[in-house]
């Protein structure tokens, strides 16, 4: 191995996001990327700038973000996972470290990502759950929401559902699963799973998903807020602390590592 | 209603013990029964003792406490309910407030209790369980463990895991229920329903059968424990913030309001 060579290193991270600005560095706060950037810098005695598949906004949590680095390094990939792990604060965590080709990149490589939205559907407030669910009062229609899901598979322009302000090429996505799962009584869940996601749109598709829950929209009203485009149409936006990046996909070639490479 | 007669009622609450010294008020500590009498205080206007259905330690986290408390007051239980949520910080939540016979006693009516203890069995931590889930990194064998539980079935003496240095009339227990469960390949619950409880017994009792769980021990080893009474011959404590009392059971006559009462 060429000691001046550097390697590209995939991570694969859950995060508690109820501490932190959101994934993407900002001045005078804290974010995700700053502490494993300033936690792989005291580990390898050099600057690294970390790629995330994509911002996650204030709050939101991660099973499975993904993020990329390059580093002149001889440890194994498990070791930097081992090392990370001891570095970062608890509400941190490096599942999987793997080294990849130099053409991954961990944002423009995705071909995949799946969010879950955790919904408390009950009368009282859950001290446990606090901030790992929205917690909902009145008692929600699931099927009525379930219905609404329909109209949001395949290749749609999300517009209507994107935060106001943003400005995107494309407001055009293809979503693979749009499903609602009732684990038990008192919980909706809703995972998403598209091309990719535009801003707050999770949030917003929740938002105005349990109106349609409540009887304040049907699926007609809902379908017609997605063909309108109008932001203001559609439901409020759901809070950051229900949702959870669950996965980021990849083809498969952009995660082998490169020939070269010999530390696998 | 006479209103200076006090009334008797019954409260349910979920609790995340990570903030708090353990259920009983103590000198110098923050614990949830000193919170919720003071916020008792606060809405009824007279100070009001709480009783508990037993103690929960530091860290140990509650999804069904129940308690009881007398107070002089025209608020029906739903108000109080309400209140209550309102007053509380957003780690203790009332789930459920009823009035109740005077001679309901959260503790001494009590007849069955559930605790269920959840492991993470997994290599690498977890950012979002760090605090509810033991994080035990060797895979362990679940049904070594599980072939552990039948020996505790039905009434035993449970001096072996009792925390050392407590003093109690009898040591015997009645266990109903001790079941593992696999909810997903990394996780490994342990529900226990008895009678009632030793001091840090679901923690001693999980500590030993982690170890069964490793190899370290058998049924066989894991029988002489319990036969032997030496705590010094179970295996660790394990740690608070993976435990959750569940549920507490009353025989159905002491939970029904007295014949005089009028405001259910």
């Amino acid at each position: 191995m060429d000691p001046q060579a550097k390697r590209n290193f995939k991570l694969v991270l859950e995060y508690d996001g109820g501490g932190y600005h959101g994934w993407q560095r900002q001045q005078g706060f804290l974010t995700i990327q700053e502490v494993l950037e300033s936690r792989l810098e005291i580990m390898l005695g050099d600057s690294v700038r970390v790629r995330g598949s994509g911002r996650t906004d204030a709050g939101v949590h991660a099973k499975g973000q993904t993020a990329n680095f390059y580093a002149r390094t001889r440890l194994k990939p498990e070791e930097i996972l081992r090392g990370l792990n001891s570095l970062l604060p608890p509400d941190i965590a490096v599942l999987d470290c793997r080294q990849v080709d130099h053409s991954f990149h961990a944002r423009f490589s995705a071909t995949r990502k799946t969010y879950e939205y955790v919904i408390l559907n009950r009368a009282v407030p859950s001290a446990l759950e606090r901030r790992y669910a929205w917690h909902v009062r009145p008692p929600l229609d699931a099927s009525a929401m379930e219905s609404c899901l329909e109209p949001i598979r395949g290749e749609r322009d999300f517009s209507a559902f994107m935060a106001s302000g943003s400005s995107v090429r494309s407001t055009v996505r293809r979503m693979y699963r749009a499903e609602l799962h009732r684990p038990d009584a008192d919980h909706v869940k809703l995972v998403f799973e598209a091309n990719g996601f535009l801003r707050h749109m999770v949030r917003n598709l929740v938002g105005t998903l349990v109106d349609a829950g409540k009887g304040k929209r049907n699926r007609e009203g809902f379908a017609a807020v997605l063909a309108g485009g109008d932001r203001r149409l559609a439901g409020m936006t759901a809070p950051a602390h229900g949702l959870y990046l669950l996965e980021v996909r990849y083809d498969k070639e952009h995660e082998q590592p490169s020939a070269g490479s010999d530390s696998r």
